[in-house]
Parts: structure tokens; C-alpha cells; sequence
């Protein structure tokens, strides 16, 4: 397993961490400061920045964008509605290719509005990808289909372990991966097998840390930093190494309560500490 | 499928659907009001009313208990923690059998205090079932393993699929079996093929009924009533019946918010309605 601290320049900042106080810019400044070589930035921040503007300072950065936060979102109640959804997808492919992004997380969509559906709503997902990916593909792109935890699978993502992420992935072929982000499977008990199975597919696109909360106050915004939780972080960053994942260690903290209130400097100082110690 | 308006006798409310404004007693007699002749009670209420007097009371309004709630909470920090969960649970089956229950839910338990091992957790509660399955086995009292939702994997049980539950039951043997409730399986893509396994083995030992509500503001005291959510209940009841359940359609709805708010008579009626209607 790799020590860490001797990798400074694998932690990347997902910028929900500290998105409440920080424009896109003064993310990219405090990354500077505290030494964060790589970002996974959200379209809406970028959409504030400016795309193009983003895309410089960026580049005069020399920041790495690990992932572009989000493609997905594919199902909905009408054929208009997710054609509109693709539409917006393809976009979002263009976008992370301007920033130089080296994959497309996909948050996938739950249940269109009024549907009970769910295995129909996982189709409207796998056909939903497949289209994503014949316009990402050619252009090089790949797209990292992020398992969300069981709770979100009405509202959010009805793609909810890897197994399931894993079988997309068989079923659709080159340029599609999967993001794991550990608050959503830790509690998976065949996580080390599809960790492997994803691994000898070569299809680990990113690998997300932050911690489950005891108690866990809400279902969105109350995720832990590193450590604070009950998550064995080092034991499943072992089972993703030891699959062949090498790349950044990405630290996503959506935390109304607690860590988006902070000063966002702290913040990173903290971030920058559990990422050696804890991770 | 069975037409649930030509059984009512097949409801069963779980006490804790009125728990708060109403005590065992008031429960009780309330059941009896609306004609419903099942009822799956929880340890403290019982403890409250006294064993003897609440099963007194259950015979003489000859209500029938489908279930008792509950035992399980098997892992501990130390062997003197995991000692005392045996013994609490070993009382858990002595009261069962006093109130004439047909089965006793276990939700098993999460991580011990301090602990990151869910590895560890789920090899107790194994460890733990099977120790109760040798005093529960020679009185005749069956065990149903509840899978609970994976947002509770840490802090009420580490079983969180009903895979995980048949697991359990194949490699424990005769005398436990799986309680399926619908508000902690309904987003598992393998429920179909799990509920049909549970089914071979004759181990489908409850079925239980609320609604998950979008969006959900508290993991634990937020469930809906059935029809008010995004869970296809009548779907997941067809499999159940086609995996050869034909028993109770159990009630369980945890709201701080809303029914537990409301008047008890008023959340029986439209529990009645909603078995009639919507389950």
C-alpha cells in the first residue's frame, strides 16, 4: 500500500468541500497555498467562473481535474424530458473536456417525478449511458458511473452498488468506468470482491473519501471528515490498491452543519492532515 | 395474488406505528375496534403492561402475534457486552413464547462502540444467532433475521440485504428464517431473486409494509405510510406471495412528524384503507 505521505500530489479537493465560502477561484488560490495539486470541480461553480475563465486558471494552476462533477441525472417521466436530459449530458462531456477533466463523474438519476418504477428507471440509466458514450467516446473521454448509497436511490442515483456499477460497465463496453466513493459502499459486504472485479477491468476511475457519521443527522449534508466517522478508510484504500488503482485519493465533504461553516483555510489544513494520517 | 380486501384478518399492525400516544393496552383494544386481529409488539411496551397482563390481554381478545419485537444487538465491545446481549436475548425468546408469538424479529445489531470493523460486527452476530438458535430451536420458536436498510449498517444492524440474511439462514440451519421489510429492501436490484430464494427454503418469516418518503428528513423517524412514498408495494408483495408467503402484511411506520403526531384511531383507519387499497 502506498504511504501517503510521500504522496502529496495524489490528494485532490472535490470543491463541495468548501463550496459554501469559496467561489471557484478562491478554491483554486487556497489549493495553491496549501500544496492541493488536483480538483474535481462542479458545473454549476464552473458555470459561475466562466468556462473558459475556469479552463486558464486551471491551467495556470497546473492543477490536475482528476473528475468533472456531474454528468447522469438520465431518468425522466417523458421521451422530451430525457432527450433534455442527453442534451445537457453531451454538454457536460464538452465542459470537461475544456478544463482538461480526465473523466465524467455520473451521478445517474433516480425515480422520475411520480414514478414507482425503479427497474425501469435503471434501464432509462443503462440506455441513458449508452447514448452518453457513443458522443464520449470518440473524444476521449471517459465516463466514471458513481454507485450511490441505497438512501439516495429514489432522489439521486438508482445505481446503488458496485455490482450493479460493475454489470453496466460489462454490458457497455470501453470508456465507461466506475468513481468509489467510500461513503456509499462502505457497508457493502461484497465491496473487496467488486473492488477486484472493477480492478481487473481496469475500470477504477476515482477513488472518494470522507466518513459515515454515528449519528448521521441528515441524509445529504451530514458527511465526516476523514477519521471522525466510522469508516476503515485505510483497509478499503488497501483493497483499491491492491486492485491496481494508483491515482489521487479525492476528499468530498458535503457538511452543512460542521465543515462548510468553517473557514475554508482550516478546512484544507485538515484535509491536508487526514489525508496522511488517516487515509 | 391474494385480493387483501378478502383478508382482513391478515393485517398485522407492529405496536409501533401508535406507540406514542398510546400504551399496549390502548393498543390493544384499539385493534380490537378496528378489526384488526394481529399484532407484532415491542419488548419495552410489554414490559410496561407487564408479560403476564399483556399476554392475558392478547388471549382475551384472541389477537394473534406474528412477530415479536425484537431481539438481536449482538455485538459488543468485549465478551463481558457480548455475554449480556445473549442473555437479554435468550429472555427475548422466553417472552415471545409467554406472549404466544410466532417468531422473534432480530435486528442484529451494528459496529461496538469505537469499533471500524463491520467484518468483525457481522462475524458476532453470526456467532450470536447461532448461540440463540440452540436455546430458541428445542422450545419452538423461530428467529427472522430483519435485513435493515444499509444507512443503518452502523449503528442497528450490519445485515443489510436479505442475500446477506439467506447467507445467514444457509449456514445456521432449521429454526431461522428472514423477515422482509419492504422500507429496507425495496432499492435492492437482486430483491426479486432473493425473496425467491428466501422463498424455496420456507424461510419468509414476516413481511412488513410503510412507504419511503422523497424526500426523507430523518433516517430513522421519517417513514411513510404505504401510498404516500416511491415504494411499488403491491409488486414486491406479488413476489413474496409467488415465493409462497401467504401470511401477514405487517404495519410499521416510524413518524415523529406525522402519524405518530396524529390521533391513533384516525392512523388506524387509513392503515386499514391502505392494506385494502394500496399494499
Amino acid at each position: 500500500m502506498r504511504d501517503l505521505t510521500r504522496h502529496p500530489e495524489l490528494l485532490s479537493l472535490n470543491t463541495a468541500t468548501v463550496r459554501e465560502r469559496w467561489t471557484l477561484l478562491q478554491i483554486i488560490e487556497g489549493c495553491a497555498r496549501h500544496g492541493i495539486r488536483a480538483i474535481a470541480p462542479w458545473r454549476d461553480q464552473v458555470g459561475a467562473c466562466g468556462l473558459e475563465a475556469a479552463a486558464k486558471l486551471i491551467r495556470t494552476h497546473g492543477l490536475r481535474v482528476n473528475g468533472y462533477c456531474r454528468g447522469g441525472m438520465f431518468p425522466a417521466a417523458d421521451l422530451a424530458g430525457r432527450a433534455k436530459a442527453a442534451e445537457d449530458n453531451r454538454r457536460a462531456v464538452d465542459e470537461a473536456l475544456a478544463l482538461g477533466a480526465e473523466c465524467l463523474i455520473l451521478v445517474v438519476g433516480g425515480l422520475p417525478p411520480g414514478s414507482k418504477d425503479i427497474a425501469g428507471a435503471r434501464q432509462q440509466v443503462r440506455d441513458g449511458i449508452a447514448a452518453l458514450l457513443e458522443y464520449a467516446r470518440p473524444l476521449g473521454l471517459k465516463l466514471a458511473i458513481e454507485p450511490l448509497h441505497p438512501m439516495y436511490a429514489a432522489d439521486r442515483a438508482c445505481v446503488n452498488t458496485l455490482a450493479q456499477a460493475n454489470d453496466l460497465c460489462d454490458a457497455l463496453g470501453v470508456g465507461v468506468g466506475v468513481a468509489v466513493d467510500i461513503y456509499h459502499v462502505w457497508w457493502d459486504p461484497a465491496l473487496q470482491t467488486e473492488i477486484a472485479r472493477a480492478g481487473r477491468a481496469g475500470r477504477i476511475l476515482g477513488f472518494h473519501v470522507c466518513d459515515w457519521l454515528v449519528p448521521t443527522t441528515d441524509l445529504l449534508l451530514d458527511r465526516g471528515m476523514m477519521g471522525d466517522g466510522v469508516i476503515d478508510i485505510a483497509r478499503i484504500r488497501g483493497w483499491v490498491e491492491a486492485a491496481g488503482y494508483g491515482d489521487c485519493v479525492e476528499v468530498e465533504i458535503f457538511s452543512a452543519g460542521n465543515w462548510w461553516k468553517r473557514d475554508p483555510d482550516e478546512v484544507l489544513q485538515v484535509v491536508r492532515e487526514r489525508y496522511a494520517t488517516v487515509c
